[in-house]
């Protein structure tokens, strides 16, 4: 079983930018501990990580060809306007799991907290980079359901 | 470490409406299913619903002073409007976790999808039954953190 | 055949407030009426009334089982924001009609009029306390075509 | 006693266009299920039907001059806009009753479910053709308290 | 010197219905209080009303070829919502100045107070029949100018 | 019959600034103007003009007491929000004709068109600055009415 | 003359939670000294607290036949969608005065500030624990001007 | 194949108003244009134009019944509002593709640019009087799908 | 202990207009009523009106530099749009407490009810002119707790 | 006569996805059938495709100055918010025709359907992949017209 | 060159009140800046603060008169609201350039940021007291290109 | 001092597109005026453009790494929703002022004019590609302060 764990823009700056709100893991930790995590369950992990909007709509749609289980995408401020990676997400069959960092829901000025959610699996929030982990069990959860 | 498993209006139907969108599984099994997975932690759980706001009210109060370390909270069609829910979530110390089984994010209709959302510490939606498993290792992980 | 009249916040009221809008009918001559409509019909009618939204949940969640033919449902104020009873409404197989005793549409400044109304057979709204009874001879015939 | 039944834009498709959400009748066999139904209680009836909003506020002009008791009026998707419509009702003695077939609360994307309904006496959703029959016994009442 | 009085939806109805607002003179009374008017001043006044708008819509289109100096058009339930309307106004060379008997902007719940006003000339509202004679003044001095 | 020429913002600066759509006539040129048909009619004008709100609120209110027949009031921009203008005049028993030299009704990005106009009692816009004469007719003809 | 203090949700919380906000004072200090001040004026009260939107509408319907002379209601987080309690209020007759401990007008993003507030005699917002006894002054008041 | 070419308000002013806009083709010539191109394709072409909201939809009702393969419709500006046009291309089978001369998009003031275009096939918009003529061979194209 | 009693634009027409609104009472009534009890209680008050926002801004700083203990405001119609206003309560330590004699909250048509409450201390709203000698008793509670 | 084809995110999954919806043919196909017709008219297209919005900026810049005669372009997803996309269309003379496969008039969630349809010189949605060779037409057209 | 340094309501308390927000420096410190820079390039600069609307009103009207070559202006609060300080603006020929001090952008509850930055020629905001300069350095570029 | 001039989508046409409104100086223009005054003050730029949002959100975090004093940052339409760049502004140390060349408050279809303006320094907005120059003395400013 082989998983994308997706990361959108400025989530490269993580452990170096407000780690008030972020905590001190840099992105390297938190793709450590998902590969982690997902080694001790005989799950393989690819890691990437773009600011490009396009970049991701690319990824998204390799994701299908390439034979992944599922995605773990967090689209950082994508999720607030992106229609192009909502429509990548609702064009591919791999599940994707929408996970943030922080709680979007306490960010109340945005209009549509997430325009990416509605057409995701599901959508992990607040739970700070635990929330990648999290991820990661629904979606084998999601392949032994699969395989029955 | 005590876990409190509440759930809202509507959820004692689990597994008998719309099995299509809620699963098979009835509330009795979903609450069996965290209990199980907590005593496997060493933790236990106290699973109640109502669909009475005012009793979830009083409920998330009384888990602040009876010692839980946490709640699981789905608090199913109140959570597009009760804001008396929402300041019972924000009055209290006990860390609450959201739930929801289907994707909310999905019914685009709803102005604010959640109220609650924002004073809870995280949400978790559109990944069945199986959300409340995971809400129950963020809280565990958050028990954790608090132990350091 | 055995239904459920069903009256929401205030509407024990009837009869001692506002009587120039709701008539000089209390609820108890309402009831009787539509009982009488229905016994001259071989029908039989069940007659409750509460102030707590919990409690209207959790009554049109026993009709369904209780093997009720139908409800006639004055929701009364929570006809604007319940979507708890909406949901309760939606979950159950016993068809549910709306009756509103004045014109609901005539309150312009209420943005949504009904968020009930949506997930009921119908509505009936402006035609006094006689609504009760039109509801009745709906419900009558449902049960006529359900029996073809 | 006299009653107008009038019909709206589309209204004499019926039975021929989405049968699904219509049923089968044609708007010819609603007239005459009306009209027996008066004719039983010693009233009559008049149909007309016009796609033409002019038309139709020409008739419920005419119609509180010509000494009809009631008007039934389902005014299609003029519901939605015809403040003229709105105002014919207003300006006539003759008391109206809105009804529309379906259940017009369950059209969520339309701004203002009904511009008329506010100056009706009632309204009647969702509860088919049979909604017509309804209306006549609404407005048979009405005459009945009109001669007290 | 040759004016088109043009009367809208229900306006035939004047002094019939609402008397309280709209006053007692019928519309043949404002119509010959305006054609005096004109006789007066050598000018000569020819006067429709329709509750159609698309009859509204050929008479403007007419008004244009016929040599009309002007025309005084009191669009009535139309103002609010025919944008048809408002494009046969900007279509046409013949100055159009739009009448309200009463005061059409303390009808606060209608959200465009008038959408044909924008490509009209200009508007009178709220100073009764009078207002009529009041836009016969000001066709007269637009008259003057287009001389000059 | 006494009648005050009120003038609200920028007016001071007529026939200066944007002489294409205010035209090149003065606020002296108009003053002059309906001062001299006053005349005619045996009637007097006072004429004020102010850039400040509340001096306009002042004089609305000395009106009342100075025994003036009626007030015709061009309240210039403050006709979109000043609602202390809008009390003055609601306050006040003389009449008042709000009067806009171009047609405000073309301005389409003013949300509210004018909050003043709901409690004068007509509005004449877009008929240049001959509005104020054909303002200064509607209030001899009140003044005659009254007087019956 | 009898008063009955009635709190809403989460102010059996008062002192307990955010004590930076509603001060520390609990509501049984709140209550103690309203009783008192009363008692000093001759006049008793009677004092409730619920989470249950149900209970507070029940209660204020009592008050009615109860013969209390005035009910000082802080209806906590009900006061932005309690419809029920909006509809209670105004079917009885004993005038309510509705308070709030912090400044509801400084929490924007609240839609309508407060549903109910528009049945009520008045309203008391921001002045602490100390608005409670001036709705007392306020309630002792109306008693004298109705006992002349 | 025979082909109904339906305009609305306004547009049998073509060539006469605002040629800047609309060119200066008469509606005769645009009809003309399309009756050539399709005699050149061995199809024929009926050319209507009204003003009359309820004669466009008589007669995209009888477009239905009258065997026409295809309808291109102009609305004019009832495609900003008319929902009895909606509901008449909703119910028949014939295609319907909206052709507007200018660039509709353009006009951002309108709050729903087209309620018509939902319910046809496809729309072509801008592209002169020329788009009419796409909008045949667009039609032509369905025939030949449809005869596969 | 000094106080300012400011009162905003048409306050000064106080039982002069609307007496079945505001009272029977003038300003005058009103100011000397506060004078009496502050007098009452060892306490000083000053009294100013304007119709003028600059000037209710320039009293207000000079409030803060002149020593009040604080200031009793009724902005009248300000309250509803000015951002002036809103920025110097803000920028002034004497606490401000806003009062309206009638129940703004009833009047459901003004978007922002207040946008001067959420700077002020708290607002009293619909207790007549009563609410000023609350205001009175709220500010010598503020005065007691700031010298403790 | 050189023309650009560009098709924007998601595009390139044209056959692959939603085959219900788009149709079975490939972008490659597509983009063959323009190619096919072009040359039969004696003209060239040059075909490109990417998810990314600013290669896509990067392109319609250039194809300015590269002498192209016009633009075929679905901006995909990119239609509904790229305020980039619509600068760069705004800023270059080549004419861009906008084509949409599907109908997004039927979408009705999104606020504004298109944010680049207002540049482009006309929108052709919903008439499948025949829509790229309708506009075809409208170029050559168009440039016929240039030539004249 | 004459220069007008224009500020409006309770800028005259820069210094004074919320030091961390709008600096150390008074009004006359930054007046005091401005004139030196001024100065030091020949310039003259004349200061003026009010907190009256009108006040400003008349000011910017002298403005164009008495040959100022520009006017630097933070009209604080009033920017966003007054639309007479946006006609006074519009009126005159000589360039208005905003300043604020802080960033209003950063306060997202304001709908419209600001109604006057529209008519101006550009807008400085954020940039500390520091803005009055560089709008001191744009107004001289201003006036070096219309000596050109 | 080192400072990043950056210019987003479209900037690269400046002075080759709409002339009238940008002016003839093309970007290169625009770059070497500032790095001239830059040099004159012992200061160096460097300067970049792009039209892919990916790559300016690469460039602002390198730009805060790469020990850049300031940035001055003309986001083009990004400006209008690119909340991705929002939050690498928000996330760097190094201060980020906005500039404009056009006067964007003048845009009024535009919902929010800037949503990177908010977490920017400040914004200098229609004063030209002298805005560049004036941004570079804020940023000079700020360094002299960031000195002390």
């Amino acid at each position: 079983m082989k998983i994308l764990l997706l990361n959108g823009p400025n989530l490269n700056m993580l452990g170096k930018r407000e780690p008030g709100v972020y905590g001190q893991g840099t992105l390297r930790d938190v793709e450590a501990a998902v590969a982690n995590l997902a080694a001790a369950h005989g799950a393989e992990v690819e890691c990437r990580q773009s600011n490009h909007e396009g970049t991701l709509v690319d990824w998204l749609q390799e994701a299908d060809e390439a034979g992944f289980a599922g995605v773990i995408f967090n689209p950082g401020a994508y999720t607030h306007y992106s229609y192009a990676l909502r429509d990548a997400i609702a064009g591919i069959r791999v599940p994707v799991i929408e996970v943030h960092i922080s709680n979007i829901h306490a960010r109340e000025n945005f209009r549509h907290t997430s325009v990416t959610a509605a057409v995701c699996r599901g959508q992990i929030s607040g739970l700070g980079t635990k929330g990648y982990e999290l991820a990661f069990f629904a979606l084998m959860e999601m392949e032994k359901e699969r395989e029955l």
